[in-house]
């Protein structure tokens, strides 16, 4: 789980304001697109879907979606569903050489603590421009030329290191390719295995919808597997019929937060031999685990069945688009291939000062520091949890930037909705449910890792006053 | 044109080595790959093509592949035809922790004068870093998050005014995105263009056969327009039917130097507002102009129907993967939506660096020196070859990095064959002709802006040797 849009307001918590439903819900909708906590191309929840979630008529809803879109507030297409229209937060006619600097900056949700983001007010700006001061002198004339498309060698040569010694991962550079994200990645796996003739991808029970979908794009069909306290249930694997591939997240459960049992990694690998498929292995988080030692990547196990798939964007900033796949070797040029050559290379410079920042030891540095303080967060949110909702069970803190609050049965939505008229962003747990999944719990999953450290504790206070 | 992979080497300069047709095919295919000429994943000409050039039988050069594929030097995959195997350059087994850098660097070509490169050497490093400095400091915490799908607005800003300024585009921020090179923009307007039932994307009659191939990718066929002493014969767009869209290099036609007539220029905007068609303006090195006033961009003339495409591939590097489109109006949401979002974007430090490089007046710095030492190259060219090959004509040569230098009809494979014996790298004008185009003359395509300063001396020297 990396790179979520969806984490950033996909889901819609909305309720009518003031009375008469429709237009009631036609303010709220304007609201949340004013105030950007709709954000310019997301896409609505159909009116099927929102119309269940309120409780109220599907006619409403279409309706208020018609004329929103009518007022520009939306788009509506073919195919693509119903999405907040670009610039419906800057209207008014565009004149030319405008600064857009000097438009209003959208205001934000007061408190943030949305899952799948690190605090950005930590991103190490000094190291960084240091590391791009050697990395840029030390450069061959070369490196700012075309290039290969597995991305520059002294990243991966970094990276390699790197990985075999904090994830144990067997990471050969020349088995390494560089994309753009997590995302990046997971496209390019999707079109190598329709190449492979392989039809369905099982996913865990919870997960990200927009990994879902991108699977679904490339023509692959996403069974779910179930999760419980030990993981996915990967012996289930050979029970679904036609898998070729798993996506999984051994280290650190999105958004669970359980680690996957030895158990259940071992029959990962054992079904992925028998039966020749793929496991694809999101460690997003895996850098930042608070009570234990480090549960090593599952990759070790087997790297000519495992595609190990790591990223920056939690250990350091989603900005920097900087992801790795750590590939079978027979899967290396495939990949390439499906990568379209370099032209969808990373930029050299932010390539070369990754390599270095990590090769220096400063992104050790960097992780250990952030790992103290989101350490510290979990401690305070349990804490916090502890005096406020001493009955509710929080789970999955033993590792990552988010936790789970579990919540009396039917009080998610309302108490998501509460948040939201304080001013705090967060989200529900059902909202990771795959659509086959069994009904699970109630509950929040709490991303204490995305304020900044002035504005945390705000953030705590507000997530006590909104429970129930 | 930008971007070229095609410009280094994915045609083949081949002459069987020592007797014996095939093996001595194969020696010389080997040497090209050990040599780097050809470097890994480079697609091979069809057997029926290499055949044809080299005047030997099809089943020759067909047995030759086969033997090269068993040997692990090519790679042969339907559909995807045969390619120079990823890591033939680099056999043995590879070891964990292996650091490849201290692999042996695979040699290249002695003298490089191969189109679609500028001086890698002259990459403004010092310059560069003290923007990078600069824009480190000023970002809010916000850009290293995930972001607008059309890049950050502080290069968007700031590419608006200099385009303005300098290649009088009409370029509001809202209305530019950034991609990460002329290719990611191409299959970008490829597949929006589909979208819109678009079948048919004419192209000029010299260009680079990756870009065809990239539109052909998209499900759109590829006819030419002839390419004459006035540019792209623009008034024939309306006898080629079915055309929704034109892919044209107006400022500097590639390969042949032309720049596009005024009369042509206003025939392509009178045949896209008629036709409600839509021109692509392929701007790769408009900054590059020696002897006269820069022509300002086709888009000016109507940027509702011209997509503006420029690049820092040819005024700074291709390593930055930085390039960018002013849509029209109309067009920005979908390609936002055809680059899926954020996770395609370009990473947050180099696109806030070069928007502080560019507002920093540096890029104008930075042009004005390559602009004064191109030119003196251009002029050291054209003396040179007044002197060694006084009947044959030079054009091109107004602008760009590039010169075109006429050859006698016959001469032109075994003047290539010639250079390559020498350790020169250039590339041949027939490589650069679309399949359907009339038969051109013979002639060379010399990249007088590749080399580094130090390289550039024997390099001229080079091709005075081997010219006929």
């Amino acid at each position: 789980m990396t790179d979520s849009w969806a984490a950033f307001g996909a889901d819609l918590h909305i309720e009518p304001i003031g009375p008469g439903l429709r237009s009631g819900l036609m303010d709220a909708l304007r609201e949340a697109v004013r105030t950007g906590r709709l954000t310019p191309g997301t896409r609505l929840p159909s009116s099927r879907t929102l119309a269940a979630d309120l409780g109220i008529a599907r006619n409403t809803v279409a309706d208020a979606y018609a004329e929103l879109v009518a007022e520009g507030w939306l788009t509506a297409r073919q195919g693509s569903g119903t999405r907040v229209a670009r610039r419906a937060d800057a209207p008014g006619p565009v004149g030319r050489g405008r600064d857009p600097r000097a438009r209003p900056v959208r205001r934000r949700p007061a408190h943030n603590l949305m899952p799948g983001s690190p605090d950005l007010s930590a991103f190490p700006r000094a190291e960084w421009l240091k590391a791009t001061r050697r990395a840029l002198t030390a450069a061959p004339d070369m490196a700012f030329g075309y290039d290969d498309p597995r991305g520059r060698v002294e990243l991966r040569a970094a990276l390699a290191d790197y990985l075999a010694r904090a994830r144990g991962v067997y990471a050969d550079p020349e088995r390494i390719v560089i994309c753009s994200g997590f995302v990046h990645g997971l496209t390019l796996m999707g079109k190598v295995l329709r190449r492979h003739k392989v039809r369905r991808t099982a996913v865990e029970s919870y997960g990200l919808d927009i990994h879902w979908n991108l699977l679904a794009e490339a023509g692959l069909t996403t069974p779910c597997i179930p999760v419980d306290g030990l993981g996915a249930r990967t012996g289930a694997l050979g029970e679904v019929p036609g898998v070729g591939a798993v996506l999984l997240t051994p280290a650190h459960q999105f958004p669970t937060g359980v680690p996957l049992h030895p158990d259940r990694r071992a029959a990962a690998v054992d079904w992925a031999r028998s039966s020749g498929g793929l496991i694809l292995e999101d460690d997003y988080d895996g850098e930042f685990r608070y009570d234990r030692q480090p549960v090593g990547a599952l990759q070790g196990l087997d790297p000519e069945r495992v595609v190990y798939m790591g990223t920056a964007s939690k250990s350091l900033a989603p900005g920097l688009r900087l992801a790795w796949m750590v590939l079978p070797e027979e899967l290396v040029e495939e990949v390439c291939e499906a990568k379209g050559g370099f032209d969808w290379m990373s930029g050299v410079p932010d390539q070369l000062t990754l390599a270095e920042f990590i090769a220096s030891g400063a992104y050790d540095r960097h992780v250990r520091a952030m790992r103290l303080r989101y350490r510290r967060r979990r401690d305070e949110l349990v804490e916090a949890l502890a005096e406020r909702a001493p009955g509710f069970r929080v789970s999955g803190i033993a590792a990552g930037l988010h936790a789970v609050l579990e919540l009396p049965e039917g009080t998610e939505q309302s108490v998501v909705q509460a948040a939201t008229w304080q001013g705090l962003a967060l989200e529900k747990l059902s909202r990771f449910r795959h659509q086959d999944a069994e009904p699970g719990r109630d509950g929040l999953v709490i991303g204490y890792g995305t304020p900044s450290e002035s504005g945390w504790a705000g953030a705590l206070d507000a997530l006590c006053r909104v429970l129930p």
